[in-house]
């Protein structure tokens, strides 16, 4: 480890998660943080509660397609959904610089509330710092969230060699839009973040068939989410580059930027791994839900590569895709 | 209001009050938000849960009694607490400015991770951001936490005249310690932040007679909590000043700092309003619990000006004790 804190350690890729099992697991050490999912699933008055938090620092705070107010309710609604939970309330944390335009701030709260309600939840707890010029960047925003356990048991330990592996849409949409957004780049403007609440989306795909487990491919993009579902078992992820969907204007913008789509951040895209004979039908399901009418069958489970996730290209040829390693998109969400 | 966010906003006073009644509530409504608790109380499958969340921001990380690790879990809990509520389970949310040193995060970690052994609470879920430098200060952390519901129907409306107000220890303690950790006076070193978990004392005072409300008085301190109990309303907070507890440190600093003892924040205080014929008992119940030796009776419910806060002198004198209206004490949680 190094002796500072460098931006890779936010990437969500490999440094992050050298952070979180070296240092956070052992000293908090629990069943439920152990589980690294999207969401804790713990008891709670006879019953299980989903409970899940995030902190959004993107930059810029309004980008194509939404703002931070936007994005922190998917967020934390997504993780929740993604652990099979049925998201119930939201706490909203604002940490503000000087001089942020109220404005501005009434932008993003109408942007929380509107979210709030087309997500189904409500926003019942929340706090309010205030932070010197030069302390921060516009506004940060954490959510948490508590909601009933709709599905129990997905889990990396469910998944099977044979299954499939399904994506919602286009993936990277929401990176590559904010990176377009922060003006490196001239941009044509159809371009659009795909931030967007899950929570119809992963119901549908729940209630049509054996789903061994879901996530939304946030920082570190498809790749970097898959190699989490494999990563130091038995399994392989092989994918078929020319079934995973990536708009157009998407795959422009990563020609441009030099980056990867499969490593830009999505916001409003599921993966899910299904059984093989769910596979037809959760796919017709997604399809069926407004946000999920790109989903496609992007692969299967094999187990020639232990632990690895492989894409297969049409030519025939192949290649390992890792984690990611470094700060690719840094302020992503 | 003004068209840009000041310091003013993240006081915990007037203008932070202000943004929350005239966006927030209004933008979010419902009937938990609009209670305005420390914590949200929510039905929750079949049962009650009681949820809240804060943002910690305290510069600088560390101070004499305590750190933002230990801050960020005693907040929480205590917000849960002073609700009626039994905490949990807790979220811990990094944002953390890039250069921060490996060894200072680890600090952090280890102190929440005792503190929260300590309170009796799980961390069983959490985010890690990283913030290039000048965008942050060192680390900001969020925690939100879930907790069952020990006592309903703790509530500004059960207050009634005649009701005893007890503090449990001196005021101002953690405002003072961080002010003078940031150098700005030379100090003895005897003056240590109050930080600590009211886990213990909230459950002593609850079970011991009949409570009507609970709360830590942090940003904005005694005199602007005591006022948010009656504000509005058809009471007055009568006050003692005689029987106010402030340690002799804390009074050094104070007029050192040239601050009122009063709106500096507590961290590891509570302010209970009792029925008049449980006050004795619920006082002689904190005074039993570690870190609660010193409560006092410092005051009683009147009628005489309502809505308002009255501080009598032994002199004979009084005089009213407003809200906190600036920025007293920024960045102090």
């Amino acid at each position: 480890m190094d002796e500072i804190i460098t931006l890779d350690y936010g990437s969500g890729g490999l440094r992050t998660a050298g952070l979180i099992d070296s240092m956070l697991v052992p000293a908090l050490r629990n069943e439920a943080l152990e589980a690294l999912g999207d969401g804790a699933v713990v008891p709670f008055s006879g019953d299980q509660l989903v409970f899940s938090t995030d902190s959004f620092v993107v930059t810029p705070w309004k980008f194509p397609g939404g703002d931070i107010g936007k994005l922190a309710v998917c967020g934390t609604v997504n993780d929740l959904c993604m652990a099979g939970g049925d998201p119930k309330y939201l706490s909203l944390s604002l940490i503000i610089e000087e001089g942020f335009a109220l404005e501005d701030l009434r932008t993003v709260i109408d942007s929380v509330a509107k979210t709030a309600r087309l997500a189904g939840v409500q926003v019942v707890t929340g706090d309010t710092k205030v932070v010197e010029r030069g302390k921060g960047d516009c506004i940060y925003i954490n959510t948490a969230g508590v909601g009933t356990l709709r599905t129990p048991g997905l889990s990396r330990s469910a998944i099977r060699e044979g299954d499939a592996v399904l994506l919602s849409g286009s993936a990277g949409c929401h990176g590559t839009a904010v990176l377009m957004a922060r003006g490196e780049i001239p941009c044509e403007g159809t371009l659009l973040s795909d931030c967007a609440p899950l929570r119809a989306l992963s119901a549908a795909a729940l209630d049509a068939g054996r789903v061994r487990i879901l996530r939304d491919p946030t920082r570190g993009g498809v790749a970097t989410t898959l190699n989490e579902f494999v990563e130091g078992g038995s399994l392989t992820i092989d994918l078929e580059e020319d079934a995973i969907p990536v708009d157009p204007p998407v795959a422009a913008a990563c020609e441009l930027l030099g980056i990867d789509p499969l490593y830009a951040a999505c916001e409003g895209r599921m993966l899910a791994i299904v059984a093989p004979e769910s596979a037809d039908a959760v796919l017709a399901a997604m399809r069926a839900v407004p946000g999920g009418e790109g989903a496609a069958r992007i692969g299967r489970v094999g187990s020639a590569r232990p632990g690895q996730v492989v894409l297969h290209t049409a030519l025939g040829g192949s290649r390992i895709l890792g984690k990611l390693t470094g700060m690719q998109l840094p302020r992503i969400c």
